[in-house]
């Protein structure tokens, strides 16, 4: 059962299930400060493969192999997947997970895919349409460079203001039962408006991304009657840290302080300090990598027991900045409970 | 209510209705056997703007604009809207429909992504997640060329099996509620499965789809316990002249005939004969603009009562082209039925 709380916010009653979830990332995240958390960290960023873009996918079909794994499912057990990637016609995805052969829904929201695939996903079970699927996402430092900037080989300058894309991919497995060993539960979500302050900068996609991420959060929190006291944690995806003073501060000017429980999966994947990546992480990977090794487990010792989860995506390509384009944002919200 | 007939296909009880919709299309789908029957058809494809990609923006805008204004809805009244197109990171779409302020979840099939988007839709609206939606898709055919194949000037030579990216956009907005003038229901699902069988040419994207358009009319007649004479069309999306050849065989070694009943949006919407467009038509618009002109029409002038809707994606990118990666497909169906 669910109840609809505002025009696109919805409150699970029981909730979905997220059985369990995997988490692969390169040797750059492996060295971060969530590095012992992963499940698996590679010892070479190709993963064996030919190309970026191929190591992408076997990224994404290593998350979903271990998450299936370690939630005891076989795949022929999972109606529906939802998944998508930062790659031109998301090919990091149809590459990734033919494999698989599970029905599939490909979804596009740039770095907030996480949060999207799991909204949908959750839906479908919620609604009746599915028992277990799957949610899956991924980036690649390599092959996101090749694909909004330039080739790693230019060795271009990067300013304070950007960010590095995590190479990394997050695998989830949902269900409506509730089981033995489920990490959590999602118990309601707020879509995201797509948003833009006119924005040009493709370094700085903090930016681009924190007007997004503070109206879904101003909305979600009208919709749902609350504030920030109601979470242990709001969770933004990558705003790295010049997004989140920008979120911080267009929250105050709605009348909210979030500066006490906000956190970025951007700013704790790395070592902004040793790890040259300025503001922080960037990436579909980064939101899901990071909600799969340090956020579930978080809630799994109880240390928090909800938080709010927004998965903040910049929708440029390539050519829509070369030909002069603004970067609009979007972010979804996901409520998240302990079981 | 609905009743899950099959892995990932589902039966509506009393369906899900398609308010209304809209179609824009280019100058050589107006010149086309289906011209008379769009509601806009541009003077110039660049549609008042100075790129490509902002006139295929400038297309799903109109759209939406028509559908709700033909629906008698305002952008307000809507909750959620399902929407992609083919360009890298779906920047037709971002750059489109940010002005609606809808929220908005963006979805990736390649050219499936018109049923995607609807079949996602009437799941939010059937799983009581929303009580109106918007869904909306487009294709241009020289942002497509630019984003796949070459530049237009470079004037590049097009083999017989290739077909000719429309120019369009439909739209449709779907609500739970019966009410007069609605044009149609959707009573059903079933989504596809990423299917490949290893074809790498891309100018030849029927035979790369019809795999997989195959694959999910056959779980769908074996989930719905029906064959083909449930209904008065079987429709597929972009597979042309080439594509369908190869689905009448495939369906045929499974021991299914459509021949009978088979029509593809991308032979309907040009003549081969005098508009030099080889295998048909092709593009997230193709199907798109063709059912809300076309298949609707039909449908409310009780021609067809009931019609199979598998709108067809060829999963590649220049990137995978390139690489020397095969071309999966995906193709989701949709029964339609007449109101």
């Amino acid at each position: 059962m669910h109840k609809r709380v505002g025009r696109a916010s919805v409150k699970y009653e029981e909730g979905v299930y997220i059985v369990n979830s995997a988490s692969v990332v390169g040797t750059k995240e492996g060295q971060g400060p969530l590095g012992h958390l992963f499940d698996r960290v590679g010892s070479d960023d190709l993963f064996d493969c030919n190309t970026w873009e191929e190591a992408e996918s076997a990224l994404q079909k290593e998350a979903v192999y271990m998450a299936l794994k370690k939630a005891g499912k076989k795949p022929e057990e999972i109606q529906m997947m939802f998944a998508g990637d930062l790659l031109g016609q998301s090919i990091a995805t149809s590459f990734g997970l033919k494999q698989f052969e599970i029905p599939m829904l490909g979804v596009y929201g740039a770095c907030s895919t996480c949060g999207e695939s799991m909204l949908l996903g959750s839906m479908a079970i919620e609604g009746g349409f599915a028992d277990q699927v799957v949610c899956v996402t991924s980036s690649h430092f390599a092959s996101a460079e090749k694909e909004f900037r330039f080739p790693l080989e230019y060795g271009n300058q990067r300013p304070l203001s950007a960010t590095w894309t995590v190479t990394g991919s997050g695998a989830f497995v949902l269900s409506g039962k509730h089981s033995h060993g489920d990490r959590a539960k999602i118990t309601g979500f707020t879509v995201g408006i797509v948003t833009d302050y006119g924005l040009k900068d493709s370094m700085n996609m903090g930016a681009c991304m924190a007007p997004a991420a503070a109206s879904t959060i101003e909305r979600h929190f009208k919709d749902f009657q609350c504030g920030p006291e109601e979470y242990d944690r709001i969770i933004t995806g990558d705003l790295g840290t010049v997004g989140q003073q920008i979120l911080l501060d267009l929250l105050r000017e709605k009348g909210y302080d979030i500066a006490d429980v906000h956190m970025d999966c951007g700013i704790e994947i790395y070592d902004a300090d040793t790890q040259d990546t300025h503001a922080g992480g960037s990436g579909c990977g980064c939101s899901a990598v990071t909600f799969s090794a340090y956020i579930l487990k978080q809630m799994e010792e109880k240390f928090w027991k909800k938080v709010l989860f927004i998965p903040t995506g910049a929708l440029l390509s390539k050519t829509s900045f070369n030909e002069g384009q603004s970067v609009p944002g979007v972010a979804h919200a996901l409520v998240i409970e302990h079981v």
